[in-house]
């Protein structure tokens, strides 16, 4: 049964597979972890060319009430991501250049919200990254309560508090902490592979040829005209 | 009942308190007169870092049809911001640089389109700002009427002629002509509150402590784990 | 009846047409062809500032699996636009740094795709243009066959191999192959006849007396108040 | 500047205007009065075939909030149709069958929500009339204030309490209260040429023929092939 | 390039392909004829129950301008489908009672509207099926033209004029002109094939048995824990 | 890390709970549980009046493909609810007529798919429920795994083998395994109390006195006009 609380501590993801991830990037890490765990498309950021990764702190809010990202900035510690997902479809403007200044001196890296975000302007001049549904001035209001750091789920992806979210120009990936090691080996790997095909690629030579699809594609029973 | 008119003259809000808008912002705005008045989200600006405020002249046009923004321009002013509604829902393109270029001639500051803009290239080479739901090539015809300076619903929010159009990166607001003195003097006061806020947010003080949370999350029950 | 196929010739349009509508841009090609053969909004470059006209590669994909593109990139030729459709509603990201890579090779020009693109930064540094509904790191699989220049509803727009596309900041369009020379020709005129109007409008004329509608207006009745 | 508020008293329109509007339906009432006033068409019902009209008493509710519609049951008069609106987008479930159950005792004739509604199942057995922008179980709370008969723009549409709300299969419209009379008597016209009309029709005359189109297809210069 | 046309006559479909696509319905045919042609499913029967098949007769209609759709009525013959779609996305009202009652008394069998649709208590009564992606009593002018039995794409599938229109309770589909007798046979085997497998599912027999899966899904490595 | 996977067993709900959970219907359960665990309102009954409740078979599969289908049959027990979830948006025909007669001889009770199904005419004969997000033909193939009875995201829901799907004309909840017993009884409190409510709201008493919220408005400064 559901009822409003703050759990304070949440088991951390290892601070290396952290720096690793932040790495390689949300495209790179996507397949690395078999195609999973990205948020929907409609998640992008305010402005271009930022990469973070960090932990997760989750918020789950009332829609049009951000009494509970007061709450979880308490919680946040140096490194963490906030992400906050209304209970219910929601594109107000919960968060802005205040919240963000509140954030940065608690050492969060950035915020990921399944609803809007506003003072678009001053946030990308503090370079304070968001990946927002939406860009909104709606105000909301703090009078009703909601939790922190339990299970939500944020544009389609189930997140818990200590997961790793990945964020870039692509869109945002939640690694499970338990296989984050693991995700960012596999995510080497992939980039080592991908220089070898890049390079081969730039050169002329066909995927078809370096995937070895031809075979595929005579089996399947493609008829060239 | 309905028939094609147009309106010569409204009546002008305040020219200090414009001014003062532009200054303050949609956000600041918008929670200065009460968190109301916003138009809907998928208003986009077509370029970023513009703000502009000004006198609206509202144009409610037939689907794929400008003819009355050509009359539109007529009745504007130095310092004017056009309205542009259909009667129902368009993403055709009514607006380009031709009409910009006719728009500036006249002295308007900017366009608010509930519908399709292009030419964006050249509009941002212009810098002349407009906020729309959609960017499109598709063109119009010059068949039927419609009004100018009646009140329209444009994107969610009820404009009449001479109510200032705010609209920055954040999106759009509407200030009704009548309280336009009396926002301006709240959006200071929110500015100058917001500025304190600000300073004490940065040494790490925490909102639950500034605006007096925690005895609310108390009473409202929050559990702590 | 539909059996996955790859049509290796398709008749080209002709050079000099490709080179003029490139240089006149979406909105004056849309006008001049008499306002078709537009794509759908929602379609939009990754970065802005490009544009590009060539002959369409056209590719039908299966939701969520790329293996055609990769087909596809041998039926390319310099200056090819490659444009994919998948046969239902799909935001996966079925293009990125690699394709475009093998693509550049071939002398590709740019991608259309009504589905996701992933590695916008990596694109956007490489200056290969993509016209995407989405952008989204959601991996493909390379299981199904589809089809290649077969003739594909994009966005909207009905496109046939060779037809020429041309695409900008304001969108896509497509112009069939055999109108290509006189809708290009039809664009000079309009490029022609804008630049006289644009002057007018700059020294304050107003369309309302360009155009002549000021008789029309009044025939249809529209009042002053 | 907007604060919250009850208006008690609206002013009421014509009895006899409200039952020939109800009489008349949606499509013709919007036609009689110029093809104004009509919200926008996800507004559908949760059962077909109930048409009704009557003064709104209208409702601007906070997101997931559904404390005011209990504060306006007390205002509504026998005939009223309530009309709600989310201050900034909501599909919530503010309404079901305890509410419905409320409201018809006090005689209101139906509900028009911009946002969820629940318990369609008991709502359709009650036959309680209500036009939704979507079905959810979504519960609100009731912690924040709004007003009642203030303006409200409602699925595009502007309505102020006491303006008359019509609602059937086709939808919603709002007729503004000084002009129920005459779009009342409008719609009767409207009514008494379609039935001639359709009779010719049914005999096979063309509505070419009918609307005399034949002389402006060929001003405009339709070519028959 | 793009002219207000209207083709007078349109080859027709063999009699007995039409009657044969209507008995099978469009998933059957969907997959008979290899999975293409299926129109976008936000087309939806404006009441449930009715098959019906026939040739297109195509309309290209501005935003918001039904003129057209009485142009087109004259060339419908006993069987005809109108098929209406607009040159920019529009759900505005352009079909009801009337256009029906004319389309009726020239043996008409149906109507596929991209657009909106009103009237549709009457539409049900008199049992003219409607497929649409709205229902609107928005209404429209008749003041631009458009063409008649041209090439449109209507929901994402190209339609020309003759082509066989095939539309249920699953949607609409377009099966070409030159494939309808082929695609009718193939549905013919598909649903005897159908009724065979029906039965052995029905006592219990699994599809990865009937259809040979379980090899497959080993090759692929699925793992069972 | 993701890969494919059949999870034959999962811990099953009492079966007393999921009788109770059936009676109380969507709504009731979804506030006896505090306000969680809702799919998003897209997701729709292809008819209306059947309410089911039961455990979780989840699928999780690619887009346009529903091979997974096929092996979750296998798995189902009597009482199950397929719950069925692309790995990217999709609104695809994955299932019809065919996968509900195997579904049925396996005693499966109904379906949750967040894409398309077909066949909705046989379905509603059949009386085999299914709740949906889209009714399309569009077909699929069966070439590429994913995993049954793992934990999937649908419509915005986090759902695992073995929790409580419950399902009626308002839409579709899942209640964890673990909390199935006490929510049950939660939601017969709740309906007791509903009944008394119900027939002093009947008589005219107002929610306001009922519900004791007079004495929240006036402290709040709702200002009566």
């Amino acid at each position: 049964m559901n009822s409003p609380v703050v759990v304070r501590q949440a088991e951390q993801p290892p601070a290396d597979a952290v720096v690793a991830l932040e790495k390689y990037g949300v495209s790179t890490v996507h397949e690395a972890q078999g195609r999973c765990g990205l948020l929907a498309p409609y998640m992008r950021p305010i402005f271009s060319g930022a990469t973070i990764a960090g932990p997760a702190v989750t918020v789950s809010v009332p829609p049009g009430d951000n009494l509970m990202i007061h709450v979880a900035v308490e919680v946040c510690r140096p490194g963490s991501i906030l992400v906050v997902v209304p209970t219910s479809p929601c594109t107000d403007g919960y968060f802005g250049e205040l919240l963000a200044t509140s954030l940065r001196a608690y050492g969060v890296k950035g915020l990921v919200i399944d609803a809007g975000c506003r003072d678009v302007k001053s946030l990308t001049e503090m370079k304070f990254p968001v990946w927002s549904r939406a860009i909104s001035s709606q105000g909301t209001v703090k009078a009703t309560l909601g939790s922190v750091n339990v299970g939500v789920v944020c544009a389609g992806a189930f997140i818990e508090a200590g997961d790793v979210i990945v964020a870039d120009d692509d869109g945002v990936i939640v690694v499970k902490r338990a296989v984050a090691q693991q995700v960012a080996a596999a995510s080497e790997q992939r980039v080592r592979k991908e220089e070898a095909t890049r390079e081969r690629l730039a050169r002329g030579e066909l995927g078809l040829d370096i995937y070895g699809l031809r075979a595929k594609i005579k089996e399947l029973g493609l008829e060239y005209l």
